[in-house]
Protein backbone atom coordinates (compact mmCIF):
# COMPACT_ATOMS: atom_id res chain seq x y z
CA UNK A 1 0.00 0.00 0.00
CA UNK A 2 1.67 3.39 -1.09
CA UNK A 3 2.50 6.28 1.17
CA UNK A 4 -0.23 8.25 0.57
CA UNK A 5 -3.21 5.99 1.01
CA UNK A 6 -2.04 5.32 3.88
CA UNK A 7 -1.71 8.77 4.97
CA UNK A 8 -5.12 9.68 3.70
CA UNK A 9 -6.58 6.70 5.40
CA UNK A 10 -5.23 7.92 8.82
CA UNK A 11 -6.68 11.84 7.99
CA UNK A 12 -10.05 10.29 7.71
CA UNK A 13 -9.63 7.93 10.88
CA UNK A 14 -8.28 11.46 12.84
CA UNK A 15 -11.72 13.47 11.66
CA UNK A 16 -13.82 10.93 12.80
CA UNK A 17 -12.51 9.81 15.80
CA UNK A 18 -12.45 13.51 16.60
CA UNK A 19 -15.90 13.92 15.36
CA UNK A 20 -16.59 11.55 18.26
CA UNK A 21 -15.07 13.69 21.00
CA UNK A 22 -17.42 16.72 19.81
CA UNK A 23 -20.39 15.02 19.66
CA UNK A 24 -19.52 13.80 23.02
CA UNK A 25 -18.95 16.89 24.50
CA UNK A 26 -22.15 17.77 22.89
CA UNK A 27 -24.34 15.39 24.44
CA UNK A 28 -22.58 15.39 27.49
CA UNK A 29 -23.65 19.67 28.19
CA UNK A 30 -27.29 18.19 26.97
CA UNK A 31 -27.26 16.14 30.21
CA UNK A 32 -26.09 18.81 32.45
CA UNK A 33 -28.28 21.36 30.88
CA UNK A 34 -31.26 19.47 30.72
CA UNK A 35 -31.24 18.47 34.44
CA UNK A 36 -30.10 21.95 35.14
CA UNK A 37 -33.56 23.18 33.66
CA UNK A 38 -35.06 20.48 35.28
CA UNK A 39 -33.87 21.61 38.47
CA UNK A 40 -34.15 25.36 38.33
CA UNK A 41 -37.64 25.08 36.49
CA UNK A 42 -35.79 26.85 33.12
CA UNK A 43 -37.88 26.44 30.46
CA UNK A 44 -35.70 28.10 28.02
CA UNK A 45 -32.98 26.47 28.75
CA UNK A 46 -35.15 22.96 27.95
CA UNK A 47 -35.61 24.31 24.38
CA UNK A 48 -31.89 25.03 24.03
CA UNK A 49 -32.02 21.35 24.88
CA UNK A 50 -34.92 20.04 22.43
CA UNK A 51 -32.80 22.75 19.58
CA UNK A 52 -29.43 21.05 20.25
CA UNK A 53 -31.08 17.54 19.59
CA UNK A 54 -31.29 18.13 15.96
CA UNK A 55 -28.04 19.03 15.62
CA UNK A 56 -26.45 16.14 17.29
CA UNK A 57 -28.73 13.53 14.65
CA UNK A 58 -27.78 15.06 12.04
CA UNK A 59 -23.78 15.11 13.71
CA UNK A 60 -24.31 11.29 13.61
CA UNK A 61 -25.95 10.63 10.28
CA UNK A 62 -22.91 12.55 8.69
CA UNK A 63 -20.65 10.88 10.85
CA UNK A 64 -22.28 7.31 9.82
CA UNK A 65 -22.04 8.08 6.22
CA UNK A 66 -18.31 9.26 6.01
CA UNK A 67 -17.46 6.12 8.15
CA UNK A 68 -19.27 4.27 5.52
CA UNK A 69 -17.50 5.70 2.64
CA UNK A 70 -14.03 5.25 4.23
CA UNK A 71 -14.54 1.74 4.62
CA UNK A 72 -15.83 1.14 1.08
CA UNK A 73 -13.17 2.92 -0.32
CA UNK A 74 -9.99 1.90 1.97
CA UNK A 75 -11.36 -1.56 2.80
CA UNK A 76 -9.87 -1.18 6.70
CA UNK A 77 -8.77 -4.86 8.08
CA UNK A 78 -8.28 -5.76 11.93
CA UNK A 79 -7.89 -2.92 14.44
CA UNK A 80 -8.48 -0.52 11.50
CA UNK A 81 -12.46 -1.83 10.84
CA UNK A 82 -12.90 -2.03 14.30
CA UNK A 83 -12.02 1.61 14.87
CA UNK A 84 -14.65 2.88 11.57
CA UNK A 85 -17.18 0.01 13.11
CA UNK A 86 -16.52 1.05 16.33
CA UNK A 87 -17.20 5.03 15.74
CA UNK A 88 -20.06 3.73 13.86
CA UNK A 89 -21.83 1.96 17.40
CA UNK A 90 -20.42 5.05 19.61
CA UNK A 91 -21.72 8.08 17.54
CA UNK A 92 -25.50 5.88 17.49
CA UNK A 93 -24.97 5.74 21.86
CA UNK A 94 -24.11 9.12 21.97
CA UNK A 95 -27.18 10.31 19.90
CA UNK A 96 -29.13 8.30 21.93
CA UNK A 97 -27.65 10.04 24.66
CA UNK A 98 -28.82 13.31 23.53
CA UNK A 99 -32.66 11.99 22.59
CA UNK A 100 -32.62 11.07 26.54
CA UNK A 101 -31.46 14.27 27.23
CA UNK A 102 -34.04 15.98 25.09
CA UNK A 103 -36.76 13.48 26.91
CA UNK A 104 -36.22 15.01 30.49
CA UNK A 105 -36.42 18.70 28.83
CA UNK A 106 -39.42 18.35 27.47
CA UNK A 107 -40.58 17.16 30.96
CA UNK A 108 -39.68 20.32 32.94
CA UNK A 109 -42.84 22.11 32.48
CA UNK A 110 -45.27 19.28 33.76
CA UNK A 111 -42.39 18.91 36.57
CA UNK A 112 -42.87 22.41 38.00
CA UNK A 113 -46.87 22.51 37.50
CA UNK A 114 -46.97 22.00 40.95
CA UNK A 115 -43.76 22.75 43.56
CA UNK A 116 -41.90 19.36 44.43
CA UNK A 117 -39.88 19.65 47.76
CA UNK A 118 -36.30 19.74 46.76
CA UNK A 119 -35.10 16.42 47.85
CA UNK A 120 -36.78 14.50 45.18
CA UNK A 121 -34.87 17.05 42.37
CA UNK A 122 -31.90 16.87 44.78
CA UNK A 123 -31.69 12.88 43.96
CA UNK A 124 -32.26 13.56 40.07
CA UNK A 125 -29.20 15.68 40.20
CA UNK A 126 -26.97 13.54 41.99
CA UNK A 127 -27.85 10.62 39.82
CA UNK A 128 -27.30 12.79 36.77
CA UNK A 129 -24.09 13.70 38.14
CA UNK A 130 -23.18 10.12 38.62
CA UNK A 131 -24.58 9.65 34.78
CA UNK A 132 -22.37 12.87 33.42
CA UNK A 133 -19.36 10.89 35.36
CA UNK A 134 -19.36 7.88 33.69
CA UNK A 135 -20.13 9.57 29.98
CA UNK A 136 -16.99 11.91 31.11
CA UNK A 137 -15.03 8.95 31.94
CA UNK A 138 -15.92 6.55 28.97
CA UNK A 139 -15.01 9.39 26.52
CA UNK A 140 -11.22 9.80 28.22
CA UNK A 141 -11.09 5.98 28.03
CA UNK A 142 -11.85 6.51 24.12
CA UNK A 143 -9.57 9.42 23.64
CA UNK A 144 -6.71 7.26 25.27
CA UNK A 145 -8.15 3.80 23.97
CA UNK A 146 -7.85 3.06 27.29
CA UNK A 147 -9.42 -0.28 27.51
CA UNK A 148 -8.83 -1.17 31.23
CA UNK A 149 -10.41 1.86 31.81
CA UNK A 150 -13.32 1.16 29.69
CA UNK A 151 -13.92 -1.49 32.09
CA UNK A 152 -13.78 0.09 35.09
CA UNK A 153 -16.93 2.35 33.68
CA UNK A 154 -18.97 -0.40 33.14
CA UNK A 155 -18.34 -2.28 36.46
CA UNK A 156 -19.40 1.39 38.06
CA UNK A 157 -22.74 1.31 36.15
CA UNK A 158 -24.14 -0.50 39.15
CA UNK A 159 -24.02 2.50 41.58
CA UNK A 160 -26.32 4.53 39.11
CA UNK A 161 -28.87 1.47 38.82
CA UNK A 162 -28.45 1.33 42.53
CA UNK A 163 -29.23 4.74 42.75
CA UNK A 164 -31.90 4.44 40.37
CA UNK A 165 -33.61 1.85 42.47
CA UNK A 166 -33.89 4.08 45.76
CA UNK A 167 -35.17 6.86 43.64
CA UNK A 168 -37.61 5.01 41.84
CA UNK A 169 -39.18 3.98 45.52
CA UNK A 170 -38.99 6.76 46.95
CA UNK A 171 -40.88 8.64 44.29
CA UNK A 172 -43.84 6.20 44.52
CA UNK A 173 -43.81 6.26 47.93
CA UNK A 174 -44.49 10.30 47.69
CA UNK A 175 -46.95 9.64 45.25
CA UNK A 176 -48.98 7.21 47.83
CA UNK A 177 -48.55 9.89 50.27
CA UNK A 178 -50.14 12.51 48.80
CA UNK A 179 -52.25 12.33 45.31
CA UNK A 180 -51.32 15.54 44.45
CA UNK A 181 -48.20 14.74 43.81
CA UNK A 182 -48.86 12.08 41.11
CA UNK A 183 -48.60 13.85 38.27
CA UNK A 184 -45.17 15.83 38.99
CA UNK A 185 -43.47 12.49 39.98
CA UNK A 186 -44.37 10.47 37.23
CA UNK A 187 -42.46 13.17 34.82
CA UNK A 188 -39.60 12.75 37.52
CA UNK A 189 -39.79 8.99 37.23
CA UNK A 190 -39.78 9.13 33.61
CA UNK A 191 -36.48 11.32 33.86
CA UNK A 192 -34.82 9.45 36.48
CA UNK A 193 -35.54 6.32 34.23
CA UNK A 194 -34.11 8.38 31.69
CA UNK A 195 -30.83 8.88 33.13
CA UNK A 196 -30.21 5.93 34.13
CA UNK A 197 -30.15 4.91 30.53
CA UNK A 198 -27.47 7.27 30.03
CA UNK A 199 -25.64 5.05 31.89
CA UNK A 200 -26.12 1.89 29.68
CA UNK A 201 -25.00 4.01 26.64
CA UNK A 202 -21.98 4.96 28.90
CA UNK A 203 -21.77 0.91 29.34
CA UNK A 204 -22.56 0.11 25.29
CA UNK A 205 -19.89 2.64 24.97
CA UNK A 206 -16.97 0.90 27.20
CA UNK A 207 -17.92 -2.06 25.62
CA UNK A 208 -17.16 -0.77 22.54
CA UNK A 209 -14.07 0.73 22.72
CA UNK A 210 -12.94 -2.83 24.40
CA UNK A 211 -13.80 -4.34 21.26
CA UNK A 212 -11.61 -1.94 19.07
CA UNK A 213 -8.75 -2.29 21.17
CA UNK A 214 -9.26 -5.88 21.89
CA UNK A 215 -11.08 -7.47 19.12
CA UNK A 216 -12.54 -9.60 22.05
CA UNK A 217 -16.11 -9.08 23.34
CA UNK A 218 -15.95 -7.69 27.15
CA UNK A 219 -16.44 -10.51 29.77
CA UNK A 220 -19.88 -11.83 30.22
CA UNK A 221 -23.06 -9.27 31.39
CA UNK A 222 -21.91 -8.00 34.38
CA UNK A 223 -25.31 -8.49 36.80
CA UNK A 224 -27.89 -5.79 36.50
CA UNK A 225 -28.53 -3.60 39.71
CA UNK A 226 -32.27 -1.97 38.00
CA UNK A 227 -34.68 -4.11 40.12
CA UNK A 228 -37.45 -1.67 39.80
CA UNK A 229 -39.19 -3.70 37.18
CA UNK A 230 -40.54 -5.95 39.29
CA UNK A 231 -40.52 -3.68 42.40
CA UNK A 232 -43.91 -2.36 44.17
CA UNK A 233 -44.28 -0.27 47.47
CA UNK A 234 -46.72 -0.56 50.08
CA UNK A 235 -49.77 1.99 50.49
CA UNK A 236 -48.96 3.50 53.54
CA UNK A 237 -51.34 3.46 56.46
CA UNK A 238 -52.99 0.26 54.58
CA UNK A 239 -53.38 -2.57 56.36
CA UNK A 240 -52.21 -4.23 53.10
CA UNK A 241 -49.27 -6.16 54.03
CA UNK A 242 -45.97 -4.25 52.82
CA UNK A 243 -45.37 -5.60 48.83
CA UNK A 244 -41.23 -4.98 49.57
CA UNK A 245 -39.67 -4.36 46.34
CA UNK A 246 -39.62 -7.41 44.69
CA UNK A 247 -35.15 -7.30 45.07
CA UNK B 1 -17.08 -6.06 -13.39
CA UNK B 2 -17.52 -9.31 -14.37
CA UNK B 3 -20.67 -11.44 -13.57
CA UNK B 4 -18.78 -14.30 -10.95
CA UNK B 5 -18.62 -10.63 -8.54
CA UNK B 6 -21.56 -9.49 -9.22
CA UNK B 7 -23.73 -12.62 -8.83
CA UNK B 8 -21.91 -13.39 -5.61
CA UNK B 9 -22.51 -9.16 -4.23
CA UNK B 10 -26.22 -10.20 -4.83
CA UNK B 11 -26.07 -13.80 -3.01
CA UNK B 12 -24.54 -11.43 0.02
CA UNK B 13 -27.28 -8.90 -0.47
CA UNK B 14 -30.40 -11.59 -0.86
CA UNK B 15 -28.77 -12.80 2.82
CA UNK B 16 -28.69 -9.31 4.47
CA UNK B 17 -31.87 -8.92 3.36
CA UNK B 18 -34.05 -12.21 3.94
CA UNK B 19 -31.92 -11.86 7.97
CA UNK B 20 -33.80 -8.70 8.32
CA UNK B 21 -36.87 -10.30 7.26
CA UNK B 22 -36.29 -12.79 9.78
CA UNK B 23 -35.33 -10.64 12.38
CA UNK B 24 -38.74 -8.57 12.20
CA UNK B 25 -40.53 -11.74 12.44
CA UNK B 26 -38.83 -12.14 15.80
CA UNK B 27 -39.12 -8.99 16.64
CA UNK B 28 -43.28 -8.57 16.10
CA UNK B 29 -43.40 -11.84 18.08
CA UNK B 30 -41.39 -10.69 20.93
CA UNK B 31 -43.75 -7.51 21.65
CA UNK B 32 -47.19 -9.78 21.26
CA UNK B 33 -45.59 -12.28 23.47
CA UNK B 34 -44.83 -9.42 26.03
CA UNK B 35 -48.16 -7.72 25.98
CA UNK B 36 -49.80 -11.42 25.88
CA UNK B 37 -47.70 -11.98 29.10
CA UNK B 38 -48.45 -8.84 30.69
CA UNK B 39 -52.32 -9.00 30.22
CA UNK B 40 -52.58 -12.71 31.19
CA UNK B 41 -50.19 -12.47 34.26
CA UNK B 42 -47.83 -15.12 32.48
CA UNK B 43 -44.64 -14.79 33.91
CA UNK B 44 -43.31 -17.77 32.20
CA UNK B 45 -43.65 -16.40 29.09
CA UNK B 46 -42.15 -13.38 30.27
CA UNK B 47 -39.41 -14.90 30.91
CA UNK B 48 -39.14 -16.65 27.31
CA UNK B 49 -39.38 -13.15 25.80
CA UNK B 50 -36.33 -11.97 28.11
CA UNK B 51 -34.39 -14.98 26.82
CA UNK B 52 -35.63 -14.44 22.78
CA UNK B 53 -34.15 -11.34 23.46
CA UNK B 54 -30.45 -12.30 23.34
CA UNK B 55 -31.07 -13.99 20.72
CA UNK B 56 -31.50 -11.22 18.47
CA UNK B 57 -28.92 -8.85 20.24
CA UNK B 58 -26.50 -11.98 18.58
CA UNK B 59 -28.65 -11.67 15.35
CA UNK B 60 -28.18 -7.78 14.92
CA UNK B 61 -24.60 -8.00 15.89
CA UNK B 62 -23.70 -10.86 12.86
CA UNK B 63 -25.49 -8.83 10.68
CA UNK B 64 -23.52 -5.59 11.35
CA UNK B 65 -20.52 -7.40 11.15
CA UNK B 66 -21.62 -9.07 7.74
CA UNK B 67 -22.70 -6.21 6.45
CA UNK B 68 -19.79 -4.45 7.40
CA UNK B 69 -17.51 -7.14 5.82
CA UNK B 70 -19.72 -6.96 2.29
CA UNK B 71 -19.04 -2.99 1.87
CA UNK B 72 -15.67 -2.99 2.62
CA UNK B 73 -15.36 -6.30 0.14
CA UNK B 74 -17.82 -4.82 -2.55
CA UNK B 75 -17.51 -1.58 -2.37
CA UNK B 76 -20.87 -1.09 -3.57
CA UNK B 77 -22.34 2.32 -4.73
CA UNK B 78 -25.37 4.08 -4.84
CA UNK B 79 -28.44 2.03 -4.15
CA UNK B 80 -26.29 -1.22 -3.56
CA UNK B 81 -24.87 0.77 -1.01
CA UNK B 82 -27.68 1.83 0.54
CA UNK B 83 -29.11 -1.37 0.85
CA UNK B 84 -26.25 -2.15 3.02
CA UNK B 85 -26.35 1.31 5.12
CA UNK B 86 -30.24 0.64 5.16
CA UNK B 87 -30.20 -3.06 6.93
CA UNK B 88 -27.53 -1.94 9.20
CA UNK B 89 -30.03 1.16 10.41
CA UNK B 90 -32.95 -1.19 10.46
CA UNK B 91 -31.61 -4.20 12.16
CA UNK B 92 -30.46 -1.77 14.79
CA UNK B 93 -34.14 -0.50 14.96
CA UNK B 94 -35.24 -4.03 15.26
CA UNK B 95 -32.80 -4.58 17.84
CA UNK B 96 -34.32 -1.84 19.94
CA UNK B 97 -38.29 -2.92 19.50
CA UNK B 98 -37.13 -6.67 21.01
CA UNK B 99 -35.44 -4.58 23.84
CA UNK B 100 -38.61 -2.91 24.37
CA UNK B 101 -40.71 -6.18 24.30
CA UNK B 102 -38.15 -7.28 27.04
CA UNK B 103 -38.58 -4.02 29.29
CA UNK B 104 -42.65 -4.88 28.95
CA UNK B 105 -42.13 -8.76 30.10
CA UNK B 106 -39.93 -7.53 33.03
CA UNK B 107 -42.53 -5.68 34.46
CA UNK B 108 -44.84 -8.64 34.73
CA UNK B 109 -44.50 -9.46 37.91
CA UNK B 110 -45.03 -6.03 39.35
CA UNK B 111 -48.27 -4.86 37.14
CA UNK B 112 -49.81 -8.05 38.71
CA UNK B 113 -49.19 -8.21 42.27
CA UNK B 114 -52.25 -5.76 42.76
CA UNK B 115 -55.41 -6.63 40.46
CA UNK B 116 -56.00 -4.17 38.16
CA UNK B 117 -58.91 -3.39 36.59
CA UNK B 118 -58.96 -5.03 33.04
CA UNK B 119 -60.05 -2.02 30.94
CA UNK B 120 -56.29 -0.64 31.60
CA UNK B 121 -55.01 -3.35 30.47
CA UNK B 122 -57.20 -3.97 27.49
CA UNK B 123 -55.96 0.24 26.58
CA UNK B 124 -52.12 -1.51 26.63
CA UNK B 125 -53.14 -4.20 24.42
CA UNK B 126 -55.17 -2.26 22.28
CA UNK B 127 -52.23 0.28 21.66
CA UNK B 128 -50.00 -2.91 21.25
CA UNK B 129 -51.71 -4.11 18.71
CA UNK B 130 -51.44 -0.56 16.64
CA UNK B 131 -47.65 -0.82 16.67
CA UNK B 132 -47.65 -4.44 15.68
CA UNK B 133 -49.60 -3.89 12.48
CA UNK B 134 -47.60 -0.79 11.96
CA UNK B 135 -44.15 -2.83 12.57
CA UNK B 136 -46.07 -5.81 10.17
CA UNK B 137 -46.69 -2.98 7.79
CA UNK B 138 -43.16 -1.34 7.63
CA UNK B 139 -41.62 -5.19 7.35
CA UNK B 140 -43.69 -5.76 4.27
CA UNK B 141 -42.91 -2.44 3.01
CA UNK B 142 -40.07 -2.87 3.10
CA UNK B 143 -39.96 -6.97 1.33
CA UNK B 144 -41.57 -4.92 -1.64
CA UNK B 145 -39.35 -1.72 -1.32
CA UNK B 146 -42.52 0.38 -1.55
CA UNK B 147 -41.91 3.86 -0.18
CA UNK B 148 -44.90 4.95 -0.38
CA UNK B 149 -46.14 2.39 1.84
CA UNK B 150 -43.37 3.16 3.96
CA UNK B 151 -44.38 6.99 4.29
CA UNK B 152 -48.19 5.75 4.94
CA UNK B 153 -46.79 4.11 8.18
CA UNK B 154 -44.68 7.45 9.33
CA UNK B 155 -48.00 8.88 9.11
CA UNK B 156 -50.10 6.14 10.91
CA UNK B 157 -47.75 6.94 14.00
CA UNK B 158 -49.79 9.50 15.28
CA UNK B 159 -52.63 7.30 16.32
CA UNK B 160 -50.30 5.55 18.63
CA UNK B 161 -49.33 8.35 19.74
CA UNK B 162 -52.85 10.08 20.01
CA UNK B 163 -54.07 7.00 22.27
CA UNK B 164 -50.65 6.62 24.16
CA UNK B 165 -51.81 10.30 25.82
CA UNK B 166 -55.05 8.98 26.30
CA UNK B 167 -53.98 5.93 28.60
CA UNK B 168 -51.31 7.56 29.98
CA UNK B 169 -54.19 10.26 31.10
CA UNK B 170 -56.26 7.32 32.14
CA UNK B 171 -53.30 6.03 34.26
CA UNK B 172 -52.54 9.25 35.84
CA UNK B 173 -56.45 9.50 36.93
CA UNK B 174 -56.53 6.24 38.20
CA UNK B 175 -53.70 6.59 40.17
CA UNK B 176 -54.68 9.45 41.91
CA UNK B 177 -58.19 7.83 42.46
CA UNK B 178 -56.94 5.35 44.58
CA UNK B 179 -53.09 5.18 46.23
CA UNK B 180 -53.30 1.68 45.93
CA UNK B 181 -53.14 1.49 41.86
CA UNK B 182 -50.04 3.87 42.17
CA UNK B 183 -47.53 0.56 41.76
CA UNK B 184 -49.33 -1.25 39.39
CA UNK B 185 -49.85 1.61 37.02
CA UNK B 186 -46.88 3.10 37.06
CA UNK B 187 -45.37 -0.26 35.56
CA UNK B 188 -48.39 0.08 33.26
CA UNK B 189 -47.19 3.71 32.53
CA UNK B 190 -43.94 2.30 31.37
CA UNK B 191 -44.99 -0.06 29.75
CA UNK B 192 -47.75 1.92 27.14
CA UNK B 193 -44.47 4.25 27.00
CA UNK B 194 -42.15 1.26 25.84
CA UNK B 195 -45.06 0.60 23.30
CA UNK B 196 -45.16 3.97 22.39
CA UNK B 197 -41.28 3.62 21.17
CA UNK B 198 -42.24 0.33 19.63
CA UNK B 199 -44.17 2.83 17.00
CA UNK B 200 -41.33 5.30 16.38
CA UNK B 201 -39.28 2.59 15.86
CA UNK B 202 -41.49 1.73 12.84
CA UNK B 203 -41.36 4.84 12.21
CA UNK B 204 -37.61 5.50 11.38
CA UNK B 205 -37.82 1.85 9.53
CA UNK B 206 -40.20 3.80 7.65
CA UNK B 207 -38.42 6.43 6.93
CA UNK B 208 -35.10 4.01 6.22
CA UNK B 209 -37.14 2.37 3.30
CA UNK B 210 -37.84 5.62 1.53
CA UNK B 211 -33.90 6.47 1.96
CA UNK B 212 -33.14 3.31 0.08
CA UNK B 213 -35.15 3.32 -2.62
CA UNK B 214 -35.11 7.46 -3.75
CA UNK B 215 -31.92 7.97 -2.01
CA UNK B 216 -33.57 11.00 -0.20
CA UNK B 217 -34.52 11.82 3.23
CA UNK B 218 -38.36 11.55 4.28
CA UNK B 219 -39.61 15.37 3.58
CA UNK B 220 -39.26 17.25 7.28
CA UNK B 221 -40.74 15.59 10.65
CA UNK B 222 -44.82 15.08 10.74
CA UNK B 223 -45.88 16.47 13.70
CA UNK B 224 -45.63 14.87 17.27
CA UNK B 225 -48.88 13.73 19.05
CA UNK B 226 -47.08 12.59 22.16
CA UNK B 227 -47.84 15.44 24.39
CA UNK B 228 -48.02 13.64 27.46
CA UNK B 229 -44.31 15.23 27.96
CA UNK B 230 -46.41 18.34 29.80
CA UNK B 231 -49.09 16.86 30.58
CA UNK B 232 -50.32 16.85 34.36
CA UNK B 233 -53.72 15.37 35.44
CA UNK B 234 -56.10 17.44 38.35
CA UNK B 235 -56.39 14.88 41.84
CA UNK B 236 -60.17 14.45 41.65
CA UNK B 237 -62.45 16.36 44.15
CA UNK B 238 -59.34 18.70 45.29
CA UNK B 239 -59.75 22.46 44.93
CA UNK B 240 -57.09 23.08 42.60
CA UNK B 241 -57.85 24.19 39.31
CA UNK B 242 -57.55 21.33 36.65
CA UNK B 243 -54.18 21.87 34.99
CA UNK B 244 -55.22 20.61 31.87
CA UNK B 245 -53.37 18.43 29.53
CA UNK B 246 -50.75 21.20 28.52
CA UNK B 247 -51.86 20.26 24.81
Amino acid sequence: MDEHIVSSYDDELKFIVRRISEMGGQAERMVERSVSALINSDWGLAQSVVADDVLLDAAQRELDERAIMTIAKRQPMAQDLREIVGAIRISNDLERIGDLGKNIAKRVIAVHEHQQPIKLVRGIEHLSELAIEQLKEVLDAYVERDHLRAQAVRDADEEIDAMYTSIFRELLTYMMEDPRNISACTHLLFSAKNIERIGDHATNIAETIYYIKTGQQMASDRPKNDTTASMTVAVPGSGAAPAGAGE
